[in-house]
């Protein structure tokens, strides 16, 4: 078994083992980008040493070989006098965790060698710099002593020596702090900062690999669903010094532009700096363009590496670089993470730039993230106070309250369900999880390629970087604009587009399906076969849901239309009907409004076929709280009974697991009179629709909650008969069929099939039963269960296919058993999940339906769903 | 097809097509027993005929030719002057429903024919008496004239005869009558009296076919699970006549005693009379004995017949016989309803004579009813008072309050939760509901062979029959017993084995395990292999369940534990307490608590298996009521929290679906604690325990609502956690297991197994999720399921094959996969049920467990099981 790979021993492809980084550093090498030598230890060590903190048999000696051949290649040695080797130690997982693992820089340095290289460059002051970084930072990472620590001891020596920045402290005063770091270290730890470059390497190692759990890690990929991963790799790589000289420098760049997609190189430098002050934001980076105009050599020669990586990996890369005394090393090359903007404006312009296909394209973008671009943005013509401009670091718009950490933002959004802006200095991974609680992002330190920015726009969420016109005051909770103060609970809102940030809440436009987008669309519906529909019950969501490119109604809820002020009195008057006779009377107003509720619908949706549910909600839902004294008493006056009667009515309602009680076609058995009242008006609107169309509309009549086939029979009967009763006035197309939300039902598909034109999993309902779990009250134990690993989401965000999964499989067998051509699709908000439509189209299903919002995620994951399909034939 | 069958043509085998009755008439016929000759027309022609109202291709050439066979065979013919056949129509189901569906005497008389009877029999009165009976039978059975129309007319000519019996009329008065019959035909229906035998007969087979779908027939087989029967046959029968003479006569009798099961010729009889007399309850009978007395060569026929007829059928046979002019006939015999008591004697007594073998005697006896056995009896000892004294018609004893009608008594038991006892006169197949509803009947007219009498007995419900002391006043509702006036609401006890009947509550006492009770069960336990085990939670039922022969406990809930005055305060300041180290703090009290409850079952229980499941409800069932100022007020102060923190808690702890909600394992993932603390006791108790048995007990901790593998997985190291904490004390047995009570559980049973000793069905739960119905809301909606027939019974009541089964089918088969030797329970209440029972038996289940009173019911009911897949291989 091979542990160590050299970069040139390795290939993009081996990633599983040399995980994203090593095997990038690996294919760079490669194809002839200048890379610092090195080599990567595979994930399979990190594997077992996360087991049993043991390494595999024979990884001693190979580490050796590559240390040896390393050494050989540079024509330096680890703790040479005269040419020692420097090294950084980084992790590397398969997929890239930013800044949630641990690196060490500079690694070799150590009273010996830090003499070696002030002799070598000449220049005391940098390489005691370089020592004293490297003691902090393995003081901090391998060893575990606090970082402010040594801050305290780096704040305390410039006081004494009367300057204000750390470049103002000369090659003595670094020495002396070295003395004082290593000094921290035996005090905090009990032992030595070890001298032996060997051993450095050694510790530095392990400390990767266990960094690999450490909480903000295992977060970070809970978060990011990022399962399965056996741990990280490591790669040790010769050191380069961007910081080095005023001919030195470092930076980042992205081959386009990572918020917007435009095709033009992108990124940020500084000169005579290190990788990590570029990223961490603490000084604020110059634009690459002015690299061009200031050395403008070696901009072209990384102009030109970066356009051969881009077309060698055939999507958009991030770099990092470093120039060493004039002369470009390229240190990472991977995929850049974009936002769904510039994500659909890369893949539709590399498509047409010939580099990939249009499977290629649709697969390119994230269906989940499109969602995005569907949602508001500051309108142009609202009426707004720019208080403060700082960087669009990440496109959108957000509104919310102001807090200041990371723990209140979560507070204020999970516990008070409220919107939040988080406001900071700057973020760094401890707040991701405000940061997740947030709807937007504000920093007043910080460029494009800050901790902030990367994360949000991986998230696809609003962020405000780097505006330096702010200063947050953390512990008084409170941010100073100028002269305005913004406390904690007051309302602003972000443009992260332009930069700007608001007072208070500014009006927000819909955003357009034109451009790229709209292109990636069409080709998306090339591509797909699974239809898509929505789960919206009014003219207005159904118009809503067609601009998204619905193909028709998957869930029409007719129960919302039951609560209008005029209606619900009818209804109230229905459920305290002494008797059918009663019932029936009350009903009949409301027969009116719902024949003009499905005239309003057809209308809209016109030969797109509509899936009506009939009545669902338990009765009590339509009567006043029993505590409220005040409703009771005007309501029984309203409907001439006693406040007793009325009382034992709502009390005889109640129930103790609505969830599980008589609602849906339980109803209906016992009062078929409110399927009846519905099935006309659907006729009735049906009739008038058609005619006025000149076509014919497409109703899917559906019955709920049905866990018996003899329901079905029953009240399918109900509904045949009130549609007979039309006689050859009917001139609409119409199915009956029921939604599947039981898993008796599941089971016992093939009965139920038999009574059934259509059917519908609701997988809202489905995955309650299933998992026993009711969806108003997880919020006692899911987030719990998420941050435990019991789960790794809450179960109703996507189709669980151990369980519920297997219950819909055994649903569609038995009912294409029975009837081959049944169509069958799903209406829960899983609709909407692109895993779920995946999945969805591995079941078979006809469609996928889901919020107006969701459709066009839906569309895209449906074509995804199809080029996957695709690739495993 | 043959469709009509003569007596000598069919056996006893038959009874799918040709019914109960008419199989027997023919075994009957078969092994010479006198019966009048007839026909049969099988029940398919009666589900033709119910589907479209028309009849097979050939049936009526059929029916022609088995008339004509009768006419040769008895030498009379319909509408013959001089020599006419009267015939008796009668229904016959396969499986007996008595009185349920309807019967015409003596068609075949008109306005010739009786004069020929007259002629004949040399008596007018006789032959009137029966005409003016046939149109009054047929006019309401037949052509639906109200019974009422006729009894008016005749109690009119009593009155203006003078007379006070309908025997005091005379041939001329019956002559009137009978025209005055035709005439109220006439007048209600607007047609004739059908004055043709032949059409007679026609009518009266269609009626009989159409009573097969009259609304009492239905109820009764809903109440029975009666299913799967195509409709009943038709039995044609020559009339004889008990009511020729004083030398003729009627009665029924059975072959034992089918109250006691004592081997004894036990019947009743009346001279002069017609069978419907004796079953109707309108005269009190005598005594078979006192035929005995006087016409001893009748009874010495008699005793033989039925001494064959046992012998031949080889159980206990309930037979009709009628004596016409000192001639014997036998109109049916089939296999006798008996109490629960009398099927064991007679099941056990059989075997002893070499009847039967033993697993037919535990065929015998219905293991639902033996549950009857278990309740209590009247106590010897306690002091009671006798009102009055009528047959024991139906032992046991019931308790409850005196109502005077069926509706009454529904809605007395059902709506209000009160036990009742229903006083009737006599009942009468309009009763079933309010005979069903009540614990038991009294009544004041009829015999022991009275409906009242064989429903009782059937449904197992005490019933004091005929106890002509008492005058039942329903419209005043109230009962007079000489001068003791008891009203509707009062309470009465009755001994139906006694025949007493005392005021207000009696002592009753538990009954007995002895006796060929003993012996039947020592005979199942032989059989049987499934285990049985009890779901009881303290050493008091544990000695119960013990002594009704559990062995094991299949489910402890400890949560009952917890509800004790002085434990629920520390449980209270557990949920109120604010962080982890404060909720270990108050569960220590309980911890001592609950060691000793566990010590207490474990020393019952000895090395019996006790399954202890751990805390399953939601927390705040544990907590007041919000809406209970006072408690809250006091629990405020006992806790020393503010009112408002109370509340806060009490409001976080609602659940819209508790059911649902967070409770179970759900609890101890977010609080280990609680788990942790139980199994300490568990630990602490059963290492005593086995110190001071001086053998080891046997403890399965069950984790409740698991739902994913790594709940379990979770929990199971949490449970171990403990145990190996005690190290080397541990020296009892134990097993870390789980119930499975949701879907989910099922469907992923693979992956649970690999962290599960054993499992158990918590049947309960399961039938909640997989229906989507919650037992506590189920009395809106299920009743009026059974009643349409969408569900033929509750679905807790019996494991639902189709649904629950196929996942508990689909959960052993991968929990078993996975392991092979996974001990496998049931524990839910279906646990008790024996078609569940058997059930579990073809699923492959270890055992079941079902509560103390049921376990003779489930130890039964596993040896039928056994037997039944015995007779299947």
């Amino acid at each position: 078994m091979k542990y160590v790979y050299a970069f040139d021993e390795g290939s993009k492809e081996m990633k599983d083992l040399l995980g994203g980084k090593g095997a990038n550093l690996a294919e760079m090498t490669k194809i002839g980008i200048p890379v610092p030598p090195g080599f990567t230890i595979t994930t399979e060590v990190c594997a077992q040493f996360a087991a049993d903190k043991t390494y595999p048999h024979g990884f001693a000696e190979q580490l050796g070989e590559q240390i040896a051949a390393l050494e050989e290649s540079v024509g330096k040695k680890f703790g040479d006098d005269h040419e020692p080797l420097l090294v950084s130690v980084r992790s590397g997982a398969k997929v890239s965790m930013p800044g949630m693992m641990d690196t060490v820089l500079n690694l070799g340095l150590n009273d010996d060698t830090v003499k070696a290289i002030a002799e070598k460059t000449g220049n005391a002051r940098f390489a005691y710099d370089c020592y004293r970084r490297f003691i902090q930072m393995f003081g901090d990472v391998v060893m575990e002593v606090s970082h402010d620590k040594f801050e305290d001891a780096l704040t305390a020596m410039k006081k004494d020596r009367g300057v204000e920045n750390d470049t103002d402290l000369n090659a003595d005063d670094l020495k002396e702090l070295v003395d004082q770091f290593k000094a921290i270290i035996r005090e905090e730890k009990g032992r030595s900062f070890p001298v032996n470059p060997l051993e450095q390497l050694k510790f530095s190692i392990e400390a990767v690999f266990g960094s690999w759990g450490n909480k903000r890690a295992v977060t970070y990929r809970k978060l990011n669903g990022i399962v399965g991963l056996p741990g990280t790799a490591v790669n040790v790589q010769a050191m380069v010094f961007g910081n080095m000289g005023e001919e030195s420098g470092t930076g980042v760049a992205f081959t386009r532009d990572p918020g917007t997609g435009e095709k033009k190189f992108f990124g940020e430098y500084l000169m005579n700096a290190q990788g990590e002050d570029v990223v961490a934001g603490t000084r604020t980076p110059r634009s690459i363009d002015e690299l061009k105009a200031e050395r403008p050599k070696m901009y072209d020669e990384l102009f030109a590496a970066q356009e051969k990586l881009e077309n060698h990996y055939r999507d958009m890369q991030d770099i990092e670089f470093t120039i060493e005394d004039g002369v470009l090393y390229l240190l990472q090359t991977r995929n850049g993470k974009r936002t769904a903007q510039a994500a659909v404006r890369i893949a539709v312009e590399m498509e047409k730039e010939g580099l990939i296909s249009k499977n290629e394209a649709i697969m390119r973008v994230d269906a989940n993230s499109i969602n995005q671009l569907l949602h508001k943005q500051v309108s142009g013509k609202a009426e707004k106070t720019v208080v403060v401009k700082g960087l669009p670091a990440s496109p959108g718009a957000a509104c919310g309250r102001v807090v200041f950490t990371a723990d209140d933002a979560q507070e204020w959004s999970v516990d008070r369900g409220e919107k939040v802006i988080l406001v900071r200095k700057e973020t760094s991974p401890e707040d991701i999880h405000g940061m997740h609680a947030a709807e937007g992002i504000l920093t007043s330190c910080g460029g494009m390629t800050s901790h902030a920015a990367v994360v949000c726009r991986g998230m696809g969420k609003c962020c405000v970087a780097g505006a330096a016109g702010i200063m947050v005051n953390v512990s008084a909770k409170k941010v100073m604009i100028d002269d305005t103060v913004i406390e904690e609970g007051e309302v602003i809102t972000l443009n992260g587009t332009t930069g700007e940030v608001y007072l208070g809440e500014v009006d927000m436009v819909e955003p357009k399906m034109t451009g790229e987008f709209g292109t990636l669309m069409e080709w998306a519906d090339e591509v797909r076969v699974m239809g898509v529909r929505t789960n919206a019950d009014t003219p207005e969501d159904n118009k809503v849901a067609i601009k998204f490119g619905a193909e028709g109604i998957g869930l029409c809820r007719t129960e919302h239309m039951f609560f209008d002020e005029e209606r619900i009195h009818h209804v109230r008057r229905m459920i305290l009907a002494k008797d059918e006779a009663g019932r029936r009377e009350a009903l009949k107003p409301i027969l009116g409004y719902q024949r003009d509720d499905f005239v309003g619908i057809f209308t809209v949706m016109e030969e797109r076929p509509c899936t009506i549910r009939l009545l669902d909600p338990p009765l009590h839902e339509f009567m006043p709280e029993a505590s409220n004294k005040a409703a009771i008493d005007r309501l029984a006056g309203e409907l001439e009974v006693s406040e007793e009667q009325l009382m034992n009515k709502i009390s005889s309602l109640h129930e103790m697991n609505p969830m599980l009680g008589h609602r849906g076609c339980r109803l209906a058995i016992t009062y078929p009179e409110i399927y009846e009242m519905q099935v006309t008006a659907i006729c009735e609107a049906g009739i008038a629709v058609t005619d006025k169309l000149g076509k014919p509309v497409n109703v899917e009549i559906e019955i709920p909650l049905v866990g018996m086939a003899e329901e079905l029979r029953e009240l399918r009967e109900v509904v045949a008969g009130v549609i007979k009763g039309f006689g050859d006035k009917i001139n609409f197309n119409y199915k009956i069929g029921t939604m599947i939300e039981l898993p008796r039902a599941c089971l016992t598909a093939d009965k139920i099939a038999k009574h059934a034109d259509f059917m519908s999993f609701g997988t809202n309902d489905l995955t309650q039963t299933t998992y026993g779990i009711s969806r108003d009250d997880v919020g006692k134990f899911v987030p719990e269960y998420v941050d435990k690993g019991v789960l790794s989401q809450d179960p109703m965000q996507g189709i669980d296919k151990d369980g519920v999964g297997k219950l819909m499989k055994m649903c569609i067998d038995l009912a294409k058993g029975e009837k081959s051509d049944m169509e069958i699709g799903i209406c829960g908000e899983q609709g909407g999940d692109p895993e779920s439509v995946w999945y969805c189209k591995e079941l078979g299903l006809d469609y996928v339906s889901c919020s107006p919002y969701r459709v066009p995620v839906a569309r895209l994951a449906a074509a995804q769903a199809e080029v996957k399909e695709g690739s495993r034939d």
